[in-house]
């Protein structure tokens, strides 16, 4: 592990150097914990690593947690510094960065630590560092692919198991923690989010699961999934209670050929935005285009979502070993909606969806 | 609770006009569901409430999340705004920002949104939203405290019981998860963390528990809490396996007429580093001060650590309402650590503490 972990760190001191950058920053964060192995719970403190490609890396922490962090995995290869209560961190801070040139910071460090850093240092100029950090995690090795693999399995033999249970007359939040219970029953460390949007809640596609009594002929809009072994899970399939609604059978059929469709377009070399367009192609020919108010999907790994968004406008280039979603839906405001995503990653020579489970309109009772 | 959300909404925005801000930027975070009830998942697009003084409060939300927002409890005033993936949402947050001015902007946005807004909008000029929306949170109103002493009950109540527990040749971990159940028991929705550190780990004030057994004479430092409803408990006791190593009494002593000392000073108009400076003299002329490398305390609330810390250098003035921590502690490198912590609140014309478990040194088997 400290030497996968010390390659990362030198890969990524040298793509921020290949881009021009005098130094790459970042908080306690999935990327963080790409190169280190090391999180902190995240509190109001600074911690920032600094990557420079003329110098050991150096980590900046509050003094209390100095013992914590040189216990972290790829602590060895780090240079621990502890900044004390009452002193100012990004006086300390700026001891270990640049005096002047570009710096990429991590997206999610903390917009009062940044106007910290920038008040301080002025002659720094701040730039996201996802295309450097983004980039280097987007491509899984083995370890992280069978990570993602046994995560999906999880979350599909939850969505087998949940369809076997009983819709009918009972609320949103009562499926939802149903399933809850599936994913950490099926190998998963915690559910992280289990959306159940049942008849004219499935329109709104980030449906908080409420007191909603499932009627029959509700379409139900399920996407759940949660953490396994540091890796997320996340897939999402669209059932009915008894039977279908009035046209939607067309509207199903619409969304399951543009999610077949935009998996089967997947291949090194093709980019994200083009699998967003064969997804919405096959729905704005459908007459819905209008309905289909998300882009197509997103990356996944150590976070739940990340680099590449799979959108209109990102030329981002897919490699082997990407992961992300694929994910089209259609939203009928106060009646109904319907999606179907799996997690999929880009092999040598086209895609294999993680997620198998079946994309065949579920009846449920 | 519409009419508490406004009027939260209404003090922020004159609040912030009165430091001279031309807006306040908030992400989704405890201070946007201080003011709007509104606490989505976070995640990578961004959600932006926008406060200024001459209109009514706006709030831009991805496309997907806007029938989720809509529903916000304090949304009957917010004019809800929806971008599209794949549109440029720094633009989106452009039309409803001033074009030049002083904007604050909350701790929390990720660094990612701060350069994207600093970046479309190059002449505003953002600072810390914390002088404005930490000063308004810090004072608890009735409910506030209500919830606050309900947590502190739960905490005090796990404590007793995890001192009935076995101890010794257990390891850390199984000491942590039991007092994590324990929290649940005693009402605490979940525990968000459960620091069990022995021995010479006590030595580590943030020790993340693990496989270390606990011998006969460890000093044993359980710092620990999690929320119910809405609201944070975090308490900190230190015991002894059998009976105390040698010498450990007279720290145990200090650091106890320390936190006794700092408690008993807090009162409304004393500001919060005088609170450290009665805990740290007494340290001191222990002749411990350089083992005590942490501030006194910090506030709490909706946030596990929030405004005011009580830290040298803060010379906030302390009002009755005001809720937070005192913590004094002592480590000793390679052998041993105290801390002992309860949260208070200032009363009209002192000082009341929520947690009322007992500060004489327990022994425990």
């Amino acid at each position: 592990m400290h030497a996968r972990l010390a390659d990362r760190m030198q890969r990524a001191s040298e793509e921020a150097s290949a881009q021009g950058f005098d130094a790459l920053v970042l908080a306690p964060s999935p990327d963080m914990a790409y190169l280190t192995g090391y999180a902190p719970m995240l509190l109001e403190r600074p911690t920032l690593l600094v990557l420079r490609a003329d110098r050991e890396p150096v980590m900046l922490v509050p003094e209390l947690e100095r013992a914590l962090a040189a216990e972290a995995p790829g602590a060895s290869t780090i240079e621990v510094v502890g900044w004390i209560d009452g002193d100012d961190p990004y006086a300390e801070a700026a001891r270990i960065l640049p005096g002047s040139g570009r710096i990429a910071v991590g997206d999610r460090l903390w917009a009062g630590h940044l106007l910290g850093l920038q008040r301080t240092v002025p002659d720094l100029s701040f730039e996201p560092a996802a295309p450097v950090i983004g980039h280097l995690r987007a491509v899984k090795d083995d370890d992280e692919l069978a990570a993602l693999r046994r995560a999906a399995r999880g979350a599909d033999e939850s969505f087998r198991q949940i369809c076997t249970m009983s819709f009918l007359g009972r609320r949103e939040e009562e499926i939802a923690a149903d399933l809850a219970e599936l994913l950490v029953r099926n190998g998963h460390a915690r559910a992280d989010f289990t959306i159940v949007a049942s008849g004219p809640n499935a329109a709104s596609p980030h449906h908080e699961p409420g007191g909603r009594t499932i009627l029959p002929h509700d379409a139900v809009v399920m996407d759940f999934g949660g953490e396994l072994g540091g890796y997320y899970s996340d897939t999402t399939r669209t059932v009915v209670v008894g039977a279908a609604p009035p046209g939607f059978e067309r509207i199903y059929e619409t969304v399951r050929r543009a999610q077949t469709a935009a998996c089967e377009a997947v291949r090194p070399g093709i980019t994200a935005q083009e699998i967003d367009r064969v997804a919405r192609r096959i729905i704005d020919e459908a007459g819905l285009g209008e309905r289909f108010i998300h882009r197509t999907g997103h990356g996944i790994g150590l976070e739940l979502h990340e680099p590449p968004y799979i959108v209109e406008g990102n030329d981002w280039i897919l490699e082997p070993g990407t992961t992300f979603s694929v994910e089209p839906g259609v939203y009928l405001d106060g009646e109904s909606g319907v999606r179907i995503e799996d997690i999929v990653v880009v092999t040598a020579d086209g895609v294999d969806r993680l997620n198998r489970s079946t994309r065949e309109l579920q009846i449920v009772e």
